[in-house]
């Protein structure tokens, strides 16, 4: 068996790493998954960690190796800088950095940045998910909802992004229930149904009426104290006013109805296209790793053509 | 010197203590504060806080003490319970509870409670420090700003709360500032002007678009990387995002123009009024410490009567 064509793909968050082998007809051979994103990678050693993971699937010292996200973040391992919007996706291969110093050909992806005084915004590895996204969806103009820490959405005509916004809506949710008052409603159950009609009632009221969303965060705890709420509706309070809110900004100033791609997985997935069916908005639903698979794929033939 | 009609007046919050001895004709004879909320006394005890303060000032063992805030929540000293909207200020004083199995006088003021399941809501602490400031405004319809960790906003009509609603705003401000990727952009300074253009500029920003609220946060942290935001202004962001979305909130649904009467003190004070007026509000200030003091004397006054 050659392996001329082979490579690694590797999806490297703030919290998490994910590592794809691919073979020449970009099936997938191999998937490593862990928790050592940029924050315990730059501790422990970017080499070390992606090192440790090609030896764990026996990775041959020369396969060539793709990387987007934190790794090149200017904290990350080697600074791959931003390409400005309105950007063509696919200009992103074309913008990779090498990794200096080491023995094996490894790039990383660059950016996207947004650099009005108004709404300046970044992202570091949804391009590269975008990039794969908009193969997925075909051409046309397509809002795009990518949900998670801090979710994107993206307006995008065919292979240009012309801007997106960032919404901290994850991370909100992880200071909320854990470092104020709110720790107290939601503390004892740890996830909720994604059917509960709590979300759905949160969604509802944010979306109607977003400028009172840290009120409605407020009246979980006073629902708890007055109502009794329970934990799980609690949390399933606190997610849908976030989601809700996030919604209602993200739509803020375009037309009604519109159709959204939502790039998204698991619980979360699930939970974004319930919100965002209740608005009613068409929702089309886009794998999130078959999305950046796609694009690291696409990057990588690029830089590497058969 | 005789001291009848002399007592302790308390206004106990989760995370501060503040106690002024009152003379019989409404003088303050000494003054009291410390971070020993009912956070730090739940683990220490009541009693033993109170009187080390009372102590401290050599009150007399029979001088009787009225006690406001969180000391009379089902986890605080003894629990005081709700009054429930609409609720008249006045009959705050017949609802004191008697802290049992102590040498001295020791009553603590309920809270209010808004019980509608859209909107549940809770007080301690700011019910006491309505009905000083009711006293100091006079009578008629008023829309009055309490700002804080847990702002209130308060529908006034004379002596009756007919409704209110909490904004988390302050406690926002701390979980983003300390546990989020906003730490990064705001670390370097612990404080910004009262006057920042970058303040001002993000209350107009989220009262213009309250629904993009957690996009205007995350350009807080875009704006360092991309345009060197310092760490002043970008506090300055947060805090005016935070402040913007708030009034924003407190003023859907109500009529423009409307009078505010702001129940603040200090810096707080001084950005809330900034912001109110940056909205064309009349804003009238009453003194947050006055208000309490005068609600504290006024139940005082009506549970022991000269």
């Amino acid at each position: 068996m050659t392996t001329a064509g082979y490579y690694a793909a590797v999806d490297w968050g703030t919290s998490s790493f994910r590592l794809w082998i691919i073979g020449e007809d970009g099936a997938v051979l191999a998937e490593r998954r862990s928790s050592e994103g940029m924050t315990t990678a730059a501790k422990t050693g970017f080499h070390t960690v992606l090192d440790s993971h090609l030896a764990a699937v026996s990775a041959l010292p020369h396969l060539p190796v793709i990387i987007c996200g934190m790794a090149g973040a200017r904290q990350g391992w080697k600074e791959a800088g931003y390409i400005e919007t309105p950007a063509a996706l696919s200009a992103i291969a074309g913008r990779a950095m090498t990794v200096p110093d080491v023995d094996r050909d490894i790039r990383i992806l660059p950016g996207l940045a947004q650099r009005g005084k108004q709404r300046p915004d970044v992202m570091r590895g949804e391009e590269t998910q975008l990039l794969g996204a908009a193969a997925l969806i075909g051409g046309g103009r397509q809002l795009v909802c990518m949900p998670g820490t801090h979710s994107k959405w993206v307006r995008l005509a065919g292979d240009k992004v012309e801007g997106f916004s960032t919404f901290m809506t994850g991370e909100l949710f992880d200071a909320l229930s854990r470092h104020t008052i709110l720790s107290h409603a939601v503390a004892e159950a740890e996830t909720f149904a994604a059917g509960s009609a709590a979300f759905a009632d949160a969604v509802s009221r944010a979306t109607e009426s977003p400028a009172t969303a840290t009120n409605l965060l407020f009246s979980v705890r006073a629902g708890q104290l007055l109502h009794g709420t329970g934990a799980a509706d609690a949390r399933a309070q606190l997610s849908g006013t976030l989601i809700g809110l996030e919604i209602a900004g993200a739509l803020a100033g375009s037309p009604q109805s519109e159709d959204v791609c939502l790039v998204g997985a698991g619980k979360l997935g699930t939970l974004y296209r319930t919100a965002l069916e209740s608005q009613g908005l068409n929702v089309q639903v886009v794998d999130a790793d078959e999305a950046v698979r796609g694009g690291l794929s696409a990057a990588a033939r690029a830089i590497w053509p058969l």
